[in-house]
């Protein structure tokens, strides 16, 4: 434990006490080897109250407090006394100076030109540039790889502070699933969240971004997600080729992966079908010529194209193909997706205004990583694990449903639309 | 590899190369250390044609191949001479004859008074007991623990034959899951089925076996259970303390396992309600007297006993309480159930025309273990490995679905019933 | 929320913030439907020093309150005013009064005869009933099935107070998993630290008791825990009837499950050897009989019953046979484990020391039902759900480890003994 | 089904029924809506022998039929008259003709210039191209996204045959997992084999491939993988930027995803360190330069650089950075992993003898999709899934172990090298 060393005094206010806010911060402090002492607590008296905390917190030296300190940011605990910003001009591309400042996907301001900035398109695990005018500065996030020698990145957590989500967007209205992850759940309840959730977003004139596995076109729910892509409930798709790829050979074929959705059986492994999809797609030239020239008449990303969704496909190294949309290199892939969350709407802020995640590990967590945590954020799988490993990686804010797919859509989109399973 | 020794020609027929059944048998034979030639082999020249092969088999000892030959009768080899058949007086309660015949869950016959007998209440990993008069010999199932001494009882595979089940009843009826357990599949497909096989079941004046755990309350799918149960198509249910004990705590508290069904969240382990639940029905006597007496009003339980449902509680070492019928020893579980089993029909046919199983793995297992091969057999779990042991166990004429169980019974009551989720 | 009714206020002192505890008895008052306000409260300035805090809790009526007391004693929340005892006799066998005061796993005091009398094997989900003469009484946990008409049962939490555990126990000791259950963990480090708390408990002349299933045995380790039994680190073993079964198989034949483990491969479902297994012991009349008669000259049963390790048997609706000791009563069997936990010690303390939960979901679950919260526990199975469940199911002091089994004894065996694998 | 329409004679020789190769052929032709009469079999007598048999396959149109007969090669059933080689001229960039000859993994021939020619890098998924001097042609597979307009292509199965994998690879080398994939195994039997098999391809003078996912340093197996490469065990890695990211983090801070290793406990989310671990590599320009520059002086990474191992990181969307050496385009990632496979060999030979997967499943998946099927494959992950799916996408010859992957990687470093775990 540190005695001496660096010390500064963070203050946290809210419901620090009955949700545990408090409690997961000293346990950081402990976890990066630092010491604390609260100076001060002022213990809001009824249950409706907020509490307000003061705490030193000490470190061995002055770089690891630095680094305690960004990481009691994420809890919603900033310095008394914020201090100056820190500016270092990157050296080279895609690097960070040593000190960089590491973001969280919360709400963040700099202290510029003698007032607090709010940080644009927040985002975790990148750096912070501040560009624009000097008399009227701009800070955004910027990822590694898109440093370029020059640029100013603000360094250390001075200068610095992050507005933590309030109450009401975590327990409130999307607040169903606590901390638990559990296949024993009511989840006709949930459904029935999700799709207030959706309505809400579009009442507000926010887009619904989906984020999908192929698992939805195994199950059978391709036809339910039509339904809601009809019905105005699927503005942006992100997925990879697989999605795409067992959706139009279902179109195709009548099959995904050689399974006769009709029939429910299949032949094992009976599956070149997949490749003699992607072939004809990429002899048409792109998915929407696929759909222009007639050849690809049904499935998600046939209403997605009739409907004008937007969908970013980014591959993977297990991609066969793939098909002419496709991504290939993921650092394009992943622009493209930022592109898309801050499309029509004002400079820095983001269109979407509700996020569901469906049967896909892989391009939840891309698309966690740079999705801001104010978003109402739902993942569902039938793998307890999917969920918990978004939680994990930092998208704290993201609710899970543990159940089947095929199910979960096919109710989702009876909720929604007049869809119905027969 | 046994090259001398005994020996015995078996004969097999019907769909048993493209069903794999000669390619098990063979495996069979090596896994227990015997040999084989093809003596002779008829292939059927169309793909609705049935072969026939004989089969030498050959073992080290008579002993290994008295077992080799009652393994291979699970598959529907029996002998081209089937022999006589042996008998042996039990000598001890409690314990068969050491070379007893061990039974298979398939239809059996066995060589008496010059004809062949059919085995009465087919039932795995039981021995056959010979009973009735000289004249018009019996022959019956018996389990370990029910033998008495004096029985008389089966010895060896000579004697016996084993009829496997027609190809109909694996593979166009019910087949839809073939070898495959997936959370991949379109589940909607596969409950129209179940919801079918359970119609056809009553049509055929049959009933309709249910075994389910205490996730079918958790999950929110009472009312659904309560629906079916309501429809007629709930005859029996097989259970353990859990389900009833949550489904009671769930009508008087609104809780289960202290968690709200009506809000999707819950007091983490807050569950003591479930022990007053359980107090207060051992107060009133029993669960039909807790109905009398307008204790109990609502709930899975209350439905059954009010449209004359028929169950069986069978305990287990973590039960609390328990709840006043349930059976604390699992010995005289197991004959209420068999009794469950054989009750309204003729003497050693079974009235159960379909089984459904959800979300229990001890009550599917001990279900499967009593259950003859010919019921239709369905098993419902989130959890792959609940189908897979089921399988395993022998009950391999079960069928998987891995789905979520509250969405799975909401819409089977769907399709079965008026029933709707709001 | 309730503004009136009935009020108490209770008194929390510890690490209440840090560990979460305040945040937890929060949840708990909001989660049945109470309402508080925190009267006073004093923060341990640095991480070492503790806090104390004051908190009025309201429910709606007394009942209400009663059952929130007693809830918030879990977390170690005890009354300003204890108040007094009041004790109800009870009316009927195997009936509480409805107050009855429902017990935590956590050392427990009740206010008799004008002092603190530490309550006797603490149990969850119990009773307490007041025994002995007037003027020494004493107080242990009764289970429902025990309770006698005529017995002093204590109701309400009124002069009842529980010591939580203090924080030495959970966190510094055995406080290797914290709140996570995860495959992804230095399990190498995970399994010394079991060594070690093995090892401390037989310094300290306590007992390890073992709790397993099967898959011990499926997954080739027993030699590794016949190892453990003659380096005498497996003082009592609690089971069910599957374990005995396949390890007695595993002896006499060489396969468990029909596999062989020597081989890794087996015949499919070709596992009748068990039911001869059973079979021939059952003729033994005893395990011990097996072993002296030398039928039985292998394997944990053998090991056990020649070293002089204890066993509790346990049956289940899903055994065949069962083995000869297997309790098929589960009441019973639930006795003769607390007789075991409470042998060779003062009355009412445990003689264990250390508690290891291996591969059983069913006999863990059980076990944790009767096991003092004090009592080190460590859950190991490869399937997180158990882990899960256990401590959802109230034993909150249990460590998870998610792992395989059979390589986590083979190391814990090197560890602990001189063997190894090969 | 079929009765008229196209036709053709296939025939395929060996273990053919007690393998079930030929049950599986009948499957697919009712699988793909054809049927079939057999024509001639011939059948073993004894259990070493081998049958044979002739089967006519018959389809509605003469596409379906050709799709059906590359099917059933991929069984090792070619056609009687092997017909002509069909070939077409890709007449675009990127796309193959439509009756392209979709491959598998399986040793290939085309009848060329009068003789059978071996396809060179057999791979799934690929078409096949002719190329070479018109007197020695030759031929090989090809991507489709390495298709360029004019190239030679195959096209229907004429003119192509399949040799499929010769018994002795599948079942008595590496056969030890047969279809079942279970934790219910005795693994450290399966983990002594895994090590004959990398010391018999050593022997042998082949190349030990690695595919390994990020858990194998979050288990605290690094040490155990670092051994293993400095005895000569790792000659190429294939792997993500996540696997790279958390060695490079655990040698630079001790940590891995936040998490302490020596003391398997950790800050929740704690892992912006890994953020921090890239930057300094890419500071570094390379990982070759971070060990060269005395940054880098541990871990796996490190040794692999200093052992001469090779390694091929290929990027995901959801990557963080990445690391400078991770191919961010999946299409140069994939050619970059083919060119290991075929590097110090023969033309169009592999230099790989043995592949082991561990805890990857997009990596795995990636590296089943272009390894050829005669290369004992095992692929070792906790989650049943990852097996089951790498199995399902075609790599039929992959033995699956589910275990815990520190406790394995430990084990067979012990096995392999002198190391251990203290």
């Amino acid at each position: 434990m540190a005695t001496d060393g660096a010390a500064e005094t963070v203050e946290i206010s809210g419901h620090i006490i009955d949700e545990g806010v408090l409690s997961s911060m000293l346990d950081d402090i402990r976890g990066y080897g630092g010491d604390y002492a609260i100076v001060d607590m002022r213990v809001g008296k009824d249950s409706g109250d907020t509490s307000t905390a003061r705490i030193e917190v000490r470190a061995d030296t002055e770089q690891d407090l630095q680094r305690l300190l960004m990481r009691l940011q994420t809890r919603g605990a900033n310095m008394l006394d914020p201090g100056d910003l820190q500016l270092m001009v990157a050296d080279a591309d895609g690097v960070f100076p040593d000190s960089f400042y590491s973001t969280t996907n919360l709400a963040t301001q700099v202290w510029l030109a003698g007032r607090w900035v709010g940080v644009e398109q927040p985002e975790m695990d990148c750096g912070l540039e501040v560009f624009g005018p000097p008399d009227a500065p701009r800070v955004r996030t910027v990822a590694m790889s898109d440093v370029r020698a020059g640029m100013q990145i603000v360094c250390s957590a001075s200068g610095v502070r992050v507005i933590p989500l309030p109450r009401a967007d975590i327990n409130d209205e999307f607040g169903f699933m606590d901390s638990e992850v559990s296949s024993e759940k009511p989840q006709a309840v949930l459904i029935r969240r999700v799709a207030d959730g959706m309505r809400a977003a579009k009442a507000a004139g926010k887009k619904v971004l989906w984020v999908g596995g192929p698992a939805i076109v195994h199950t059978g729910a391709a036809p339910a997600l039509v339904a809601m892509v009809d019905a105005g409930f699927v503005d942006v798709l992100f997925a990879g080729n697989a999605l795409a790829t067992h959706d139009i050979e279902s179109s195709l074929y009548g099959t995904s992966l050689g399974v006769d959705l009709g029939q429910a059986r299949g032949v094992k492994h009976g599956h070149e079908h997949h490749i003699r999809a992607i072939n004809q797609i990429r002899r048409c030239g792109s998915i929407v010529a696929a759909v222009d020239q007639g050849v690809l008449t049904g499935g998600v990303m046939h209403a997605l194209v009739r409907c004008g969704g937007r969908y970013v496909l980014v591959g993977s190294v297990r991609d066969d193909g793939p098909l002419p949309e496709v991504y290939t290199d993921v650092l394009a892939g992943q622009r493209a997706m930022r592109a898309e969350l801050y499309s029509d709407s004002a400079p820095g802020e983001t269109s979407i205004g509700y996020c569901l995640m469906v049967a896909t590990m892989l391009h939840s967590v891309a698309t966690g990583n740079i999705l801001p945590a104010s978003i109402p954020l739902v993942c569902v799988d039938i793998n307890p694990a999917t969920v918990t490993k978004l939680a994990d990686r930092g998208s704290s804010q993201a609710q899970g449903i543990v159940t089947d797919v095929g199910l979960f859509l096919h109710q989702l989109a009876a909720e929604l639309t007049s869809y119905s399973i027969r």
